[in-house]
């Protein structure tokens, strides 16, 4: 109140206060970032298919031909990348809107643990999804002599190399995620070390 | 110091204690549950090999036979599994050990950042592990016949079952390391609001 004291304060306060709006500048640019990246790898596995005609034999000298369209539905990884990144998608378009809802629904940081929680969760699902079709991705592209399961990059090149575009946009996104995650960890420690 | 004051600043300080005191005996045992799932986990994969012989053709009244064996690093995702798995073993046994390093090595809460930040990749790697080999079991159980990849499981049932034991093994690891990286978190919320 008034005095030296009073303005120390003041002070303290509005460093506090220029500190926290850096701190939820930069998590809400690393969140736009990770949003960019996995909305990416939704639309890029979700729009993934190729067709291919192959001749297969010859009748006298007319090459008999048939099409075959290779599309992400076709393997179950691919089907539930596309819906973990879409769900991460979703996540982080939430967590930026509700960034921006006043603070006073803070509840002593019970909200910063929900987001942390969900941001952790988020990160376990579109990692498995990445992880997953990264497998899957080498299978097709080297084959598996054991179970004898043949390569089919060689005949589905784009189709193979948009499943990789895909996969690398969501390890992208998963890296943005996860520094979001550590930012938000560090305000809390300093926020901790700081009060 | 000293009067009242001083006592019941001694009570409070007792009190935050045996709080901190619980919680660290909370995320001990977790730690030691995750533990033990990621070791089970990385063993029963490991350890997974099946032989099994197949009557190919019969020439008179003799069968020929074949003798293949599924194990487990036939399949990349398989090997990628168990050291991840192993990693996190170690991870979770070196988390266990520094929990008992003394806490003056804490540089104003560093160390649980670190933590926090090392345990969040651990459950990324590990779910990313635990995902891949899902879906390469689901291929190995059902086939994929767009890509003409057979089935194998009905000749190796156990192969597969044993593989499957793994993966639930690992989730159950992934579930109690999510448990352990929130309850720090909420301890940390909480001295926050405490101090």
């Amino acid at each position: 109140m008034g005095g030296e004291g009073g303005e120390k304060a003041e002070e303290k306060s509005g460093c506090i206060w220029r500190w926290r709006l850096k701190m939820v500048v930069l998590i809400l640019m690393l969140r736009l970032l990770a949003l960019f990246a996995t909305a990416a790898a939704t639309l890029v596995m979700a729009l993934n298919k190729q067709t291919h005609t192959f001749a297969v034999a010859t009748i006298g000298n007319t090459p008999v031909k048939i099409t075959l369209t290779a599309k992400f539905q076709h393997t179950p990884a691919n089907v539930m990348f596309v819906i973990a990144n879409g769900v991460a998608t979703l996540h982080n378009l939430l967590m930026l809107a509700f960034s921006f809802v006043n603070d006073k629904y803070n509840l002593k940081g019970l909200r910063f643990l929900i987001v942390a929680t969900l941001d952790m969760m988020t990160i376990a699902v579109v990692s498995g999804a990445a992880t997953a079709i990264a497998f899957m991705g080498e299978l097709a592209r080297n084959g598996n002599s054991h179970a004898r399961w043949n390569k089919i990059c060689d005949n589905f090149e784009r189709y193979c190399d948009q499943g990789s575009g895909a996969m690398l946009a969501s390890y992208i996104g998963i890296l943005f995620l996860m520094l979001v995650n550590i930012v938000n960890i560090y305000e809390l420690r300093r926020l901790n070390s700081v009060n």
